[in-house]
């Protein structure tokens, strides 16, 4: 693999094969063999457009226990910001001789420029890009629900035929688009739902079911999984966004609506939560409940596509895509 | 030890054994031995909710010579200042595996909060939380006190009998509050001299004396140690606080109190110091100031007090406390 | 060496040594031995008065690449923004145990003051002091030019004879100023072109031709390397400032005088440029530009410098130098 930019580029082999690394990862981390030496003296950089402690943290957290240097290098205050083009900016990170850059930028697309560039030679990774793709986000969920369901038998699997609802602002998430693509590749069937005026205009022709119901769509599918995502506050002010309490009331996960669920379905969020609003505290800290395992699950995956993309030589690398 | 939240928690043999090893650590940086392996492959987090420069080196100084990863988690622009919970954020950097976390929080207890939680498996270190403590600084200084007291023979040893006065805001000041309990635990004896605006409800109930005037204290006590807490200049206009030239008069050790204090009285200063306000240059820059020596000794208490909490593993370091 | 403050004390040994080193780093560089354990234990401290990305982790890649520690201390919202002297704030670094200290700052002379001072025992290297100096730029460019005219057989060699004409801001460059008395040392014949607002006073005792019109200097001395400053923005709207049309006009490196230069004149820029001000795309991404290489001999600089002020004891350096 070169560079992991969307998940609809990643074949089925390719994914359970980063789900199958990961698991790996996961097993040496429990083991308490917490710093692997197999990215000694590479340099990771952190290219962050947008703030996203979080998502820094786990890929800085992932880069470190390979034993790479990562040197952060956040957009404000920088070059960047006084008009540097991203050109510009991603030949100055190769020059100095990044071997990974981890982008997160506010523009769709900006990932795969970079990548489909000659601009840099260095393994690109989309940490999310307008609202475009995430795609590790989207791994860590399918390795979370694979772990869920099958248990110490994941390893090989895909995900054939589990049952998936991701309820939200889909028009707006990143999340959802990069789930979308890479469960239809692993083989579950998903169902969004979603706020009419949150559903974006094409998405009739997704390898999805969308419904507008909550209740209906939880009572006709009954889920293995739901997924809720996150409410950005800085849309609720907008024309086509329900208010706060409308929303939680139709499509938070509240605690009626989780004590009707499955009691082996399980309740995902990408965080950070708005408790209370898309998700309650009591569906939120149910055992059924993933969110914590998602976390330690995204350093697992950002280990394995960190290994992938920088262990080896280039043209290695290469041939092993 | 599990975490380190307060002096007040700690035993006078526990508060020693701390000591003890930071001369370990200080002796090992002086044979210019600068890193040990000892915790390598931990990952300490520097969860900072207000800014504060000076500690957060001081404590990632502290990891990296004992070969710790270090994550800085600044709250400033990440979802903790969207309104995520301290829970939230606390589990998040548990799942990522987070092996100690030393917080910064401008609520008095946060840490408290965080440590007596299940949210975290880390060893947690309080740096300071609002009003309430700041015990490594208290460390330092009374590693600092011991250090110039006893020499080279201080191991094992406390402070009984020594005669320390602390002049300042001690209504708001954390490092008043954690040099009062750790004061008593090792022996000495404290006065401490503050405007009458600047003493809490409640001090008269404290194990130290409190006075109003410092040329009086000065003259009966003759301290072996006088400390100089720092003004905080967003305070200064507060109808409760004297103006700045009047401060400086009545409690500012200027250079004619410098000069009337016991040749051998040490002078100290958590830093940053307001120069000409609570602190003279010549008082500062004197022999007899032990301002550079905190920050030096700080490095030691922290890799001591890193190296009690996060070396071995968890089950193992709850015997040892 | 102890310190690198300024090219104008470089002896013209002293600076072949330090370009001999970094052709050393630089093949160690290519022979993907990414990191050399050389300075092992020894701690970076990167303390930034202003933003400077480029420049910050330019120095931390090559601190990490030779195993130091890296601690970086923005002086945004520290103690030192509240007031603290740059003396405290040294000290306190030198407190700390800080081996090297990478200054950037607003005040030209600042680091001078910093490493003339009894205040700090670790090298000071100077990454740009107000319109002063920045000696690592000037290093690296020197470095840029050697490689491209003399290919394998740089070791050992000066720039004797070479013409360079640089053309911008000479007043308020540092880059200016540091190439000014590096290249007088190496024994390159350097010519400036500006607006007259641009040239400071006292420009003619500077061992440099000033020219006014690019076009006559560039058809007379038909330079070896051209020189391309970056403009500041934020200087663009001063009273003695050409309006940006103006300036690209009469003193930008437009297709039209690329096309006229010699086939192997080598065209440089600090970055980040403009591009289409004082520097076009075409003149940028041709084959004669070296900005990248700049770039990465950057750190190639950066870390022969870090060497010789960091590696081996306090005594023994200051005997090398």
């Amino acid at each position: 693999m070169r560079h992991l930019l969307s998940t609809k580029d990643l074949s089925r082999d390719e994914a359970v094969r980063i789900l199958d690394i990961a698991e790996d990862m996961a097993d040496v981390q429990n083991r308490e063999v917490k710093k692997l030496p197999t990215l000694r003296g590479k340099t990771v950089v952190n290219l962050f457009f947008e703030d996203s402690t979080r998502t820094r943290i786990s890929f800085e957290a992932a880069a470190k226990r390979l034993s790479a240097d990562v040197i952060n290098f956040s957009a404000k205050g920088s070059s960047v910001s006084k008009g540097e083009s991203l050109k510009d900016t991603a030949q100055t990170l190769a020059a100095m001789g990044a071997d990974g850059v981890v982008i997160r930028h506010h523009a769709s697309g900006a990932p795969q420029v970079l990548a489909q560039s000659d601009w840099i030679d260095a393994g690109v990774v989309n940490a999310g890009d307008g609202t475009h793709e995430h795609p590790t986000q989207a791994l860590l969920d399918a390795f979370t629900m694979r772990r869920r369901l099958h248990g110490h038998a994941s390893r090989g699997r895909a995900l054939d035929g589990v049952r998936v609802v991701i309820v939200g602002d889909i028009l707006h998430s990143r999340v959802a688009r990069s789930n979308l693509w890479l469960l239809e590749t692993l083989g579950a069937e998903l169902t969004f739902v979603a706020p009419a005026t949150l559903v974006p205009v094409g998405a009739e022709s997704w390898p999805a079911a969308v419904g507008f119901d909550l209740d209906a769509t939880l009572a006709a599918v009954r889920p293995d999984v739901l997924m809720m995502l996150r409410i950005q506050s800085e849309r609720m002010n907008a024309a086509y966004f329900p208010n706060a309490r409308e929303y939680a009331r139709q499509w938070g996960l509240d605690d009626e609506r989780m004590g009707a669920l499955r009691p082996d379905t399980i309740v995902m969020h990408p965080g950070p939560m708005n408790r209370g609003l898309e998700i309650s505290s009591g569906a939120a800290d149910s055992p059924q409940s993933t969110v914590l395992e998602q976390v330690a699950n995204g350093v697992s995956i950002r280990m394995a596509v960190l290994y992938l993309l920088l262990s080896g030589e280039r043209g290695e690398r290469e041939a092993l895509s």
